[in-house]
């Protein structure tokens, strides 16, 4: 019997996947050359949809990378040169941030609880960059967009950059209202890993080419100036995951049909049928307490024992994700994203 | 019509790929954690299938990267403190040595003509690392491995790294002969691209441990170390192509069955046939002119007008590379892989 997968990524595939990779194998799009003009095709229609249904500007760049964990390795090395600052209050704001440190930089950070939200009013010291991880995928928490907006006015000279990895396509974003944006496609879009997407405007350019001029280790391949100078040809440096391409923009071109307006509405109210349902449960109950912070696309649950919840519901094929490491046993998370349909949402609930 | 390419990379697929993604997607292969034990147990049999067809020492590790470029990147980010030594005779032999100047190191090479091989009785100079492009895939031409382990056998206190892009799986180096070798899957594995291949013995584990002692930048998710600790546990660090994983573990089974020994003499075999035709035709002859030299799995050819000539063998659906960059009107390469088969190969030659 087919599962339905709600974790939180890996997670269930757009339903059309099966049908596009089909189609891909068929136009041998696995076979062509990585430097013809049949690539350049695929990458420039793939780039074009995710800036529409993303609204992501023209005057932003778009590169490819391999990973969410890429991009923060690159991030760093491109636009660092001696210290970021990191909003922590999980596992993942924590990797950008440990990172950060295993490049040689000194980065700082704003720590709360895990599952918790920060104070934005907290003066944030003189430092190069602000990372934001806007989902904490770890625990449910999300930071809200008015917050990081208002971080980057009163600091436009730095740059700012929001992990985006298990929102998108979800969150209303403004890619203008930041400098840097990231995350991988194995989550909201549905689609098999393996591939990373970054989003930079030309003040990180500028800073990338700034710290190259001045010797410092902006990396090879994947630096900023040498995935622009590909990104014009309508190429990447490196042979990449040209049928992770071709597939997101099969998916976009999906997504832009429904409208992501409704996406975005519908999400919304997957995730007011799950918080309520939990809020009003008896024992399983929301890990993340203040509802400003809550979620809408990784919903984080407290539960006395997770295996025996997630076996439950695996009996009628549907699958959850545990709680990340240490809170494995004690949280189960359901992802809440575009492909999860609400009839499933509602049948998984009723088991539970 | 479905087309046959005997391009050097991106290539034909093996023909059950198109079935082996489609049983991977019937088994969920993409929307499994990558944390779970099913992925742990696709990532052991791919590794183990891996070992097999490759004669890979168990005190060798594996590891997954994104691109051979990636593991260009990686290998001089974990091995080399200040310099490293290059033979370099083609486009991808100049760009590792490019990729080490990028990271800030001190490279050094040993020059020989595009075309032409090394004189291996040269002295070298003092250094960390000696890289090898087993395979010069710009060009056709490839190094000797006794050569190789001669150097090894002189510098046995230097790391010795090959580079076996596009000769793997027919080249039948000695893994315990050399510290470190890579490759992608996109070539003679016939696997849509997106996965790298790392081979490092502890030699290689104990450098980077070193380097990162002594605060040299190695990266950080892909530092040797990490994918060490990743790799104990059948995991990758970051979110990997699984999809790629488990269908290099796939192929990797199919050509055990078929035997790596009846593999490399076919493939010998089909290259014979393919020089003796060239050197024999009037007007097109291998670019390669020692023999010693020519690679068997990427056949380079001199042509006046390469476009002419792919332009003809396309109308009957046989793709072939053009040269590499400057020689891409002069050269037509053709690429010489398992999954090309002899009866095509003729078929083709017939229309030259």
């Amino acid at each position: 019997m087919q599962k339905i997968f709600f974790t939180p990524g890996p997670t269930q595939l757009y339903p059309n996947v099966a049908k596009y990779v089909k189609e891909a194998l068929k136009e041998e799009v696995c076979s062509i050359s990585h430097r013809g003009n049949e690539f350049q095709q695929i990458f420039h229609n793939t780039i074009k949809s995710l800036r529409k249904v993303l609204r992501i500007p023209e005057s932003y760049h778009v590169f490819f990378l391999s990973s969410a964990t890429e991009a923060m390795e690159r991030v760093i090395e491109n636009l660092v040169a001696e210290n970021s600052y990191h909003f922590v209050n999980g596992a993942f704001s924590e990797r950008f941030f440990t990172i950060a440190q295993e490049l040689g930089k000194s980065p700082m950070k704003c720590e709360a609880e895990w599952g918790k939200g920060f104070d934005f009013n907290e003066k944030i010291p003189d430092t190069e960059m602000i990372c934001f991880t806007q989902n904490e995928t770890s625990t449910g928490t999300a930071i809200d967009l008015e917050d990081i907006y208002n971080i980057k006015k009163d600091h436009d000279d730095k740059i700012i950059v929001a992990d985006i990895v298990s929102s998108v396509p979800y969150v209303d974003i403004g890619y203008n209202k930041v400098d840097c944006a990231f995350f991988s496609v194995q989550k909201g879009f549905g689609l098999p890993a393996g591939l990373g997407v970054l989003i930079v405007n030309d003040k990180c350019i500028e800073k990338a080419q700034y710290l190259q001029d001045k010797n410092y280790d902006i990396g090879s391949y994947h630096s900023f100036p040498s995935l622009l100078k590909s990104a014009d040809k309508n190429q990447t440096p490196e042979t990449p995951n040209v049928l992770g391409i071709y597939l997101l923009g099969k998916v976009c071109d999906e997504l832009d049909k429904i409208g992501i307006g409704n996406i975005r509405k519908e999400t919304e109210k997957k995730a007011q049928i799950i918080y309520d349902f939990f809020d009003a449960h008896v024992s399983y109950k929301p890990f993340v307490q203040n509802k400003g912070i809550r979620s809408k696309t990784v919903i984080t649950i407290n539960v006395l024992n997770s295996a025996a919840l997630i076996k439950k519901i695996s009996d009628c094929s549907f699958v959850v994700g545990s709680g990340y490491k240490e809170l494995k046993d004690r949280h189960v998370r359901i992802a809440n994203f575009p492909m999860h349909k609400r009839e499933d949402v509602e049948k998984m609930l009723r088991l539970i």
